[in-house]
């Protein structure tokens, strides 16, 4: 279904929150694969995170507006606190979150193109991020006709209608076409394997629920929920790859979910009363993966994640976050305790980590001065 | 996209389940919707729940298999118990579901014709559900790309692989095209809107996360949850009509999370441990939904329960079973307890449903001893 982009594409004739979001794209090569994208991005400012050698010239197609920033950029900008800044991994991608001015960032992998839907129509991907963020999520009660604010859609029957409000969405989680997002291990049992299933769905992912963030083709309210967006410690000097963005989504999730003890606590009190629940959707759009990264690299990359993540799952199953949190970065400060405290046992690395995480707050406070845009505080939304 | 059923509609040489399975149908009308679902419903036994006056003749086309209940065969073999089955509501259905004797139940409305999918396809929604009972849920996690179990998709990059295994799933949850089933005041708001969009999926809800569950296209596993798909009491001389369906799911849901203090306790315990997790699919197939009910009567039907539902809803959110309950029936006895206890308060119609609820597990005990296939019990399963 991946296509060239043709000028008969529509473009919106003023488009949604142009200057209100950011592109954040992590690479290493030539960024040719925005000729594709041109009709839909050019009129948005790039973020562009070169990973790797830093000497290195990445080409920009001709008519983008950008900003790009090497290894040398980081280093010179954060100085010491560059430490929480993965290397020579896509994980480097959140310092684009970091240094972004704006409200909304949606970031995309290189090797992602133009998908077409199944009446062969170009799918505008970030035209659809942008609908899913600026309409309300669901996550407190399952709407079994999915997205019920979408054109010919609603609640159903037996819906509360004190829900019916909806929470603010903070992130949108989209799929891909062709080369789905699997591990090394059903990479490897499953090598031919393509995603031809369009699926015309968005759905929120129930508050309390975990969910498998994928950083190729994301969305979100960076005044929301940009703090907890941190990608980890990953690839250069790291045991571990390839876990960046589940970590995200799933500290993220407990952010937003201001842990299950609150969720006990009432769902209907959360909604109305301390304004505190945000949503996750996922579903469209689809972008069209062009091709699988090498299952045996990617092995060696996970290895360590696929036993770690029997632990890391049920520790924020059960993470609770006090009411005290109520800023994005509180919540994060209390994670990173929580972390050291209960994952720090399994291996060193996440006693590491939970420095990285305080790092990263610490950095992105210094970047984001209180009063600006986007100060990350979720006070007075 | 109804369509006459045609001879060149594909009958499965060994119609899976064919003694496995029973088709419940409440009517107060003859059976001429049966036509259209010859060529799926015709290996299949019927169990017909007539509601209203019981001399009226229902003609059933030729050739079905079936056996017919009114509300005088109810009376004779319920006896006193029969106080728990609605009358004049379609909530009279779940009778069906007690004297069945067999594993699984699927029941369709009278009103449900057959639906055709995006290529033209007529589709034999019953095939659809008995391939999602017998394919495993994944209440646990969240997976993006919806059934891992279906062709051509897996667990994507991130999923546990201890969860993989999935669920044992309880409920089979149908969609619907043209009519949407909206309650009366979305119908009032809304009259001309139809269901158009047809999504290819089927998901699991996540454990902890209710949903508004549909009876006119459902079905399940009677040996795994029979005891508590309960519809309650509605109808003539019940304040509430239209939350038949609604209770029973909810009751379901709670039912098997076994309460959502098991599910903090440990997710994982759950599943590897006790075995007590079981799981709700929604989604395919799709029916294609006739006509839409008088929305006038349905306010006058509906309007109690929109109101007890902001309290009826919380009360399902915070219900924990305790560890005692190894049966549906302990868990549904539990429930029922707790609905006199918490919701009584709202109006004394929760007393009585309350005391209907203990009947109905009386009388499903008395028609289902122990021993039986179908024996209700979760044990050994």
């Amino acid at each position: 279904m991946a296509s060239k982009a043709s000028s008969s594409s529509s473009i919106p004739s003023t488009p949604l929150l142009k200057d209100e979001l950011d592109i954040v794209i992590p690479t290493i090569r030539n960024l040719d694969f925005l000729e594709m994208w041109r009709p839909f991005f050019q009129p948005y400012h790039l973020i562009i995170v070169q990973d790797g050698d830093p000497s290195k010239t990445i080409k920009v197609p001709e008519g983008f507006d950008y900003e790009l920033y090497n290894r040398n950029d980081i280093n010179r900008i954060l100085g010491p606190k560059a430490s929480c800044i993965s290397f020579k991994d896509s994980a480097c991608r959140c310092f684009g979150y970091m240094v972004s001015k704006k409200k909304y960032i949606y970031t995309i992998d290189d090797d992602c193109f133009v998908a077409k839907d199944p009446s062969g129509k170009e799918i505008n991907a970030l035209q659809q991020h942008i609908k899913n963020l600026l309409s309300p999520s669901t996550p407190f009660f399952f709407n079994t006709l999915y997205d019920p604010y979408r054109e010919g859609a609603d609640f159903v029957r037996g819906y509360p209608f004190s829900l019916r409000e909806g929470a603010k969405t903070a992130v949108s989680h989209g799929l891909w076409l062709n080369i789905p997002d699997y591990d090394a291990p059903t990479q490897l049992v499953k090598p031919r394997e393509r995603n031809q299933r369009y699926v015309d769905a968005v759905l929120t992912i129930p508050k309390g629920s975990l969910f498998p963030m994928c950083g190729m083709n994301l969305a979100f309210d960076r005044e929301l929920i940009g703090p907890a967006m941190y990608f980890g410690l990953m690839g250069d000097g790291q045991p571990i790859g390839r876990y960046d963005d589940m970590w995200a989504g799933w500290c993220v999730k407990v952010s937003l979910s201001n842990g299950l003890n609150a969720f006990l606590c009432s769902v209907f009190c959360e909604v109305i009363c301390d304004h505190l629940g945000l949503g996750v959707k996922t579903g469209l759009p689809y972008i069209w993966h062009s091709k699988a990264s090498n299952p045996f690299v990617n092995l060696k990359k996970e290895y360590n994640g696929i036993f770690w993540q029997e632990d890391i799952i049920p520790f924020f199953q059960s993470a609770t976050l006090s009411k005290e949190c109520s800023t994005v970065q509180k919540c994060y400060f209390e994670l990173s305790k929580q972390v050291k405290e209960k994952l720090g046992k399994i291996d060193p690395y996440f006693n590491k980590l939970a420095d990285a995480m305080v790092t990263w707050i610490e950095a992105w406070d210094q970047l984001n001065p209180s009063g600006t845009l986007a100060n990350g505080s979720t006070k007075g939304k």
